[in-house]
């Protein structure tokens, strides 16, 4: 794993008329506190990457469609550095991931319907402290996962 | 309208990759802490009522599939006492809508693919707050919204 990385599993609770499925709770493992929620779709075989919030922790979680999702830690003195992992969200693998800053990080649709995440932030969104890279400036083979 | 209860018109961002959704963000109206976030999905034609949380403020938003609520204010010191109001939200109309605690609601699936809400509420779910009557306690033709 990546320092600061968490993979949590949530429940889902099936009914007759529809499902009810977990998200997040402010006691729970991740909470950082509450500064916007927001959803992201993402077209299939679609790369969005490479994103780096300075001091944002994301917690996202895919209710709809499959979702790749890739994280490189470029932290100096993280036990982790250098590392590179991939972690797939759906409905049928039913997480959430907790990103913390500093780490970069990019996605890709793996669904060939609508893949939907949302992410739970600690900070409103603020383009100040978001760093970006192109896809080719962190080496990742996206055929991997797609 | 109801008292307590808001409207919120959302932005939603195209890309060429994926769409971003806002959701919610900690100054805005409605918002009111946080303590869960959870998602329901709900068949089409299907009715989920009633239910009223003596407690929680809901702040729902629908990023998939269309849902009709009703909400019908009970609350014998409220300016609005009596009243049903029917909310459509759906990603063509895309809206928060902000339920006060101590009114009823009741929604059902508008569409016949997938519909699923979020709900950000400012309390942990807990089923000592919750009140429950069967649709029928509650006069209302679903048909209307169907």
């Amino acid at each position: 794993m990546i320092e600061g990385v968490i993979h949590t599993p949530l429940s889902v609770f099936p009914g007759e008329k529809g499902s009810v499925l977990r998200a997040m709770r402010k006691d729970e493992d991740g909470y950082n506190g509450f500064g916007e929620a927001y959803f992201s779709t993402v077209e299939q075989n679609f790369v969005k990457a490479w994103k780096r919030h300075r001091r944002m922790t994301l917690n996202i979680i895919v209710p709809v469609g499959k979702i790749g999702f890739v994280i490189y830690d470029s932290r100096a003195n993280s036990s982790s550095f250098g590392r590179k992992i991939s972690v797939i969200l759906s409905r049928e693998n039913y997480y959430r991931l907790t990103i913390p800053p500093m780490v970069w990080a990019g996605f890709t649709g793996l669904s060939n319907g609508l893949s939907l995440l949302l992410n739970i932030a600690d900070l409103r969104h603020d383009p100040n402290e978001v760093d970006h890279k192109d896809i080719n400036e962190i080496e990742y083979n996206w055929d991997n996962l797609i």
